[in-house]
């Protein structure tokens, strides 16, 4: 973590500069070079702004310095809006000025193929060897809110500057993240921070999302990204977040084929397999968006609640509606969202059906629109929702009603008491109205949705993301005693051994060369046994003849060691055979698989899931981080879809979950020490016996780099 | 299809009256029985409208009528807004003047309890009766846009009269209904008419629907509901607007388990299983909305194709976009959705490529913000996607552009040529911006969305939808010749029987009455055999050891039906034993479970699902209305998740779907034959053979009512 809170402090110039150039400062206010002139000039920041443009003597009314060198003071930092063929001459020139922070709007780099993806080494070179810290190029720039630095070409400025306040926005895309910033806009959202990072030569969204977190003005982060080269820095970047209490939501976009080849041919990096950045978002609590107006919705409802205090770390949530159907609604979301609808206590109950007489009271609550006729039913029902209810969030739904100014204003006056009384719950109404009273509200602490339905799912999320900060971080488990995996081949027998070794149990197994040995294994074994062919040349060893399961006595045992010498020579007459594998059977127990892969970015990821077609057809997969404990194992474990048939379902015994999240655990430990050897290991299955009887290992594949 | 055109028609006075009396005129336009009369009065309808008040002499400053029968000429349509104790003989009074329509806001009846539920009876009566039309009590009332007549006491007219347009909007709920109808108005959705039912006395949503149906100023149906009670009339409805082409979206609540409970204590009525519903709608291509946004989403866009022109009945979707992270994210959702966004064709790509010598090209196509240095590119894009890639939707992302007035004249001085050129494909643009310059888009045919990811879920459904339509109408097999379901019990062997009558094959099997018989029995059906324990009092027959699997000969035979018989006499001493059955025992093949459930509201509905955990655990199953015949059947097999297995997976045979099918839709036949006499059919497990081979019922077990 010392890492990325460094580097984060380097882009602090960039933030917060007291000086700042403009270079290739266009007169014509509407050009690349000219918005952000205009912006520095117009909208009010404090510090001083230079222009630099060799052609010209002044530029937009202001002084032009033909160089950088011209200038007499120090710049902090340098927005560079030139020709791609001189960027690397002016950024060498700022490094020598000593400028801290180049915003390049510059494109023509890496995404225009050989010659560009040269100069854009070379711009990184430029900012290894200066200590100059370089955003971009081909980005759309940034802005800090509360200074004025509108240090973008994006005209969005121009028709509405952001509100100030707490949430810090990072985009990879800049198209994208100006849509993003806008919508947020749109929806009241007030910003610290915005960064767009664009080719990413050497700031990352890692470090601006790092940097964020460390600011004290920002309290909520959001990121639109494509994928990260740094999957170290990134996960630090993550890890410091949630040490300070920083909610990250994030949108990743490619996660589906023709997105991630999408992807691929826009970003042209390797970035690591989708799947494995929710198992990084669910180690580190970011949340993940589908959707933009999700990010800004979840952005929106965190941003309000921080404001007024804590998350809340729980799960309940009440409904309170004027519209029946609207409840009904409400409470399918809701369900389908994963929220805990409980219903009102009993008491609380027969108080709300004698304040309205035909009211639905269990939860939702309908208090109907009754309430019109007195409006201190409102503050009496909401009061007592959320005195009795033990709710960590509360919505009420007013469809329509803030278009009317009477009503918004009584609705208002009845709702401020309780919101004063419960200020450390999400205090949510779902209404539509003009901007000017959903602001009353907003500013009275309320947290406004418009969509009923969505806006459970907003809910859901942020009780989600407030879960995950009251869990406490992740244990990580210490991985130095794990034994060590060699660069080499292993056999079946070899993989089983060092897994069980590394707390993965197998059942009792012994090589055998002749049909005497297996017999003699199988002895000392007990019966009934399972006789395996081993040897790393045949992959499909069923398939070859090369398995015999139940094996009762002696002479089945010599017959089976025969039958599968001559059938795997005859199928794979060059095979090199280790022998053959004498092993206990068992029956009964669930089958599993316990897998792990190496990925470029994030490495050694760990998954699970249930055998066969569960697997293979249902998909129902999960995927984390090596290496977790047996918390997190469990976790696992209980996510998958398949997971009743380990908890008794059917009339099945309960399994050994305990056992299971064990070698899991474990599992993940082993990859994590042997990161640097492991390529991938395949555990196949792995069988799941009753509560108290453990797990065994019965196939295992370790392949290494 | 007759009845719902007749009734649907005898709502015609309701929405087309020449003459109008508001009955419990308030002098107070604010108050419920002022509202109305005000719209009326101000907002332009220009038929006769009187205001009823006997306490008054005047009215918002008309003349008052003391009752309705001084009033000098005929009245088509009455507001009824007086308290709830006049409201029976004000409802008797309206009958007996010849009022056609009474539009009732009184609250208090089947939702306050007995007295209530009485009067509303007694209101059901004077419309039988009298053949008066009522619509609720306790609605919100309508409008139909065109004439101006407002007929609701919603203060949301006050906040902006609805767009004339072609969607009408019809609403169980009134709260909930007009916060639809707010969002729409907010999207810039035009409406023809829209209908909230409320307690649905006597005019239903169905009854609602049909008449927009037939409405030629309708040719979009949105509608909000939370369930009904006459599933026939509801299916007519569904069915008369799938024949005017007009296409539907419907929001049912009551989804989830505290959803169905909110809503059964919302509704109190018996409303039909939710999952039925999916059912219903998926045969009559009524599109499910999950949220009130998606609803006018999916309205918005169907109500623009519509005015443009026919429906596209294809799946392939083109993105084009000014960033390629946008496009990268599009693509994920759209495939998500289901879209196929198949790649432009080669040669067009190389057109695309010279063109912007950095774009992406496959699709999505990122044309990057290059264009905005060249406009004319903009065309030369959408117009070779357009001509060559045979899309049935093509959108655009063009971020926040529409807020900067001169790029949104040049977009769209672009972009009209492809418009105009290809009037018959969608074409959508996800952006954001100001109204006005929104409008000027939606003006020229453009479809407007602003969130990309939610854009590609909207044209997915309005493309499901679209397909609906051109796949044509389902045909519904002929039932007379199903076989009789007589109402009494039925054991395993009958009921086998029975249904391999109707269609759904099952193994050769026989009855034996003792040891000798069954090996007869044996011997004539062929080795191995089965044997099962017959009989209606044992229904675990396997717990109570009443099945041998897998006998091979005579002595097997004989042992295993000596064994059947003691164990389960120990077991059920008291059961009444039909004999055992001896069956052909077979190996191989998929399992399968096919079931009929008897709705209240909708009757039989059939199940399918793969056998055990697939049904069980992962709630695999798909339900239809019977009956249907084998091409829906087929496509209920190739819906759900485990398909894969039936379909040659992890190296297995094909199974026979065409047997499987043609199993099903005889199932769906012979319970919409007998569906006033069918409970319940359970078949499970069908034992589905490789391709060719048919398939097997195992078990079956049939109740009746």
């Amino acid at each position: 973590m010392t890492d990325i809170i460094a580097s984060a402090k380097t882009l602090r110039p960039m933030l917060e500069p007291r000086a700042v150039a403009v270079l290739g400062a266009s007169d014509d206010p509407t050009k690349i070079g000219g918005v952000p002139l205009r912006y520095l000039r117009d909208y009010g920041f404090a510090g001083k702004v230079y222009a630099v443009n060799p052609t010209r003597d002044t530029v937009q009314g202001m002084p032009s310095y033909k160089s950088l060198a011209e200038i007499d003071g120090p710049v902090d930092m340098a927005i560079m809006s030139v020709p791609a063929k001189l960027a690397i001459e002016t950024a060498e020139a700022a490094a020598k000025k000593g400028v801290k922070a180049l915003c390049t709007f510059t494109s023509g780099f890496s995404e225009v193929g050989e010659e560009g993806r040269r100069m854009q080494r070379r711009l990184a070179d430029i900012a290894r060897e200066s200590g100059m810290r370089i955003l971009g190029p081909n980005c759309l720039g940034y802005f800090n809110a509360r200074t004025k630095l509108y240090a973008t070409f994006s005209t969005s400025i121009d028709h509405g500057q952001p509100r100030v306040g707490n949430v810090g926005l990072v985009s990879q895309s800049g198209a994208f993240g100006s849509h993003c910033f806008v919508l947020g806009r749109e929806r009241g959202l007030g910003y610290s921070a915005c960064i767009t990072t664009g080719n990413e030569v050497d700031i990352t969204v890692a470090e601006s999302l790092a940097y964020l977190a460390m600011d004290d003005e920002t309290e909520v982060l959001a990121c639109y990204m494509e994928g990260c080269k740094d999957g170290e820095q990134f996960i630090q970047a993550l890890a410091l977040a949630y040490e300070r209490g920083k909610p990250v939501v994030i949108q990743k976009v490619g996660r589906s084929e023709v997105g991630t080849e999408a992807a691929a041919s826009h970003t042209a990096s390797l970035t690591g397999a989708d799947k494995v950045y929710d198992a990084v978002f669910e180690r580190y609590n970011a949340f993940r968006a589908q959707t933009p107006s999700e990010l800004i919705d979840i952005a929106y409802m965190l941003s309000g609640m921080r404001r007024s205090g804590k998350l809340p770390g729980g799960n309940k949530v009440a409904v309170a509606t004027i519209s029946g159907g609207a409840g009904v609604m409400m409470a399918d979301a809701g369900e389908e969202a994963g929220l805990d609808l409980a219903p009102l206590p009993e008491k609380t109950q027969v108080y709300l059906k004698e304040l309205v007489p035909f009211a639905g009271t269990r939860n939702p609550v309908d208090f109907t629109a009754q309430v019109y006729n007195d409006f201190s039913v409102v503050t009496k029902n909401f009061d007592a929702i959320f005195r009795d209810g033990g709710y960590d969030a509360v919505i009420g739904f007013f469809s329509s009603l803030l278009y009317s100014e009477r009503m918004s204003q009584k609705v208002l006056d009845a709702l401020l008491p309780v919101r004063k009384a419960f200020p450390d719950r999400i205090f949510a109404l779902s209404v539509i109205g003009p901007e000017k009273n959903r602001r009353r509200f907003e500013e009275a602490g309320f947290l406004l949705l418009d969509d009923p339905a969505k806006a459970m799912q907003t809910i859901a999320a942020t009780l989600e993301i407030g879960r995950g900060f009251a869990r406490g971080r992740r244990t990580t488990p210490v991985v130095a005693k794990a034994p060590c995996l060699q660069r080499r081949p292993y056999n079946e027998i070899e993989a089983k051994a060092l897994l069980a070794k590394a707390g993965v149990p197998a059942l009792p197994e012994r090589l055998a060369a002749s049909a005497d040995d297996a017999v003699k294994a199988a002895a000392e074994i007990g019966y009934p046994v399972v006789l395996k062919i081993v040897s790393a040349d045949i992959l499909h060893k069923s398939d070859a003849g090369g398995v015999k399961l139940n094996l009762a006595n002696d002479d089945a045992v010599r017959r089976a060691y025969d039958a599968i010498l001559s059938a795997c020579t005859a199928a794979y007459p060059k095979a090199k055979i280790d022998g053959v594998l004498v092993g206990k059977m068992i029956s009964g127990g669930v089958e599993a698989i316990l897998g792990v892969q190496r990925d470029p970015v994030f490495g050694p990821i760990v998954m699970f899931g249930l055998g066969g077609i569960f697997t293979e057809i249902m998909k129902d997969v999960t995927f984390r981080l090596a290496p977790f404990d047996e918390a997190e194992a469990l976790e696992m474990i209980r996510s998958i879809k398949g997971f009743p048939l380990l908890d008794g379902a059917r009339g099945r015994k309960k399994c050994d979950q305990a056992a299971l999240a064990k070698a899991l655990a474990n599992l993940s430990v082993f990859a994590a020490a042997n990161r640097d050897v492991l390529a991938s290991i395949d555990i196949n299955p792995v069988v799941v016996l009753p509560e108290g009887e453990g797990v065994a290992a019965l196939d295992a594949v370790i392949l290494t780099v």
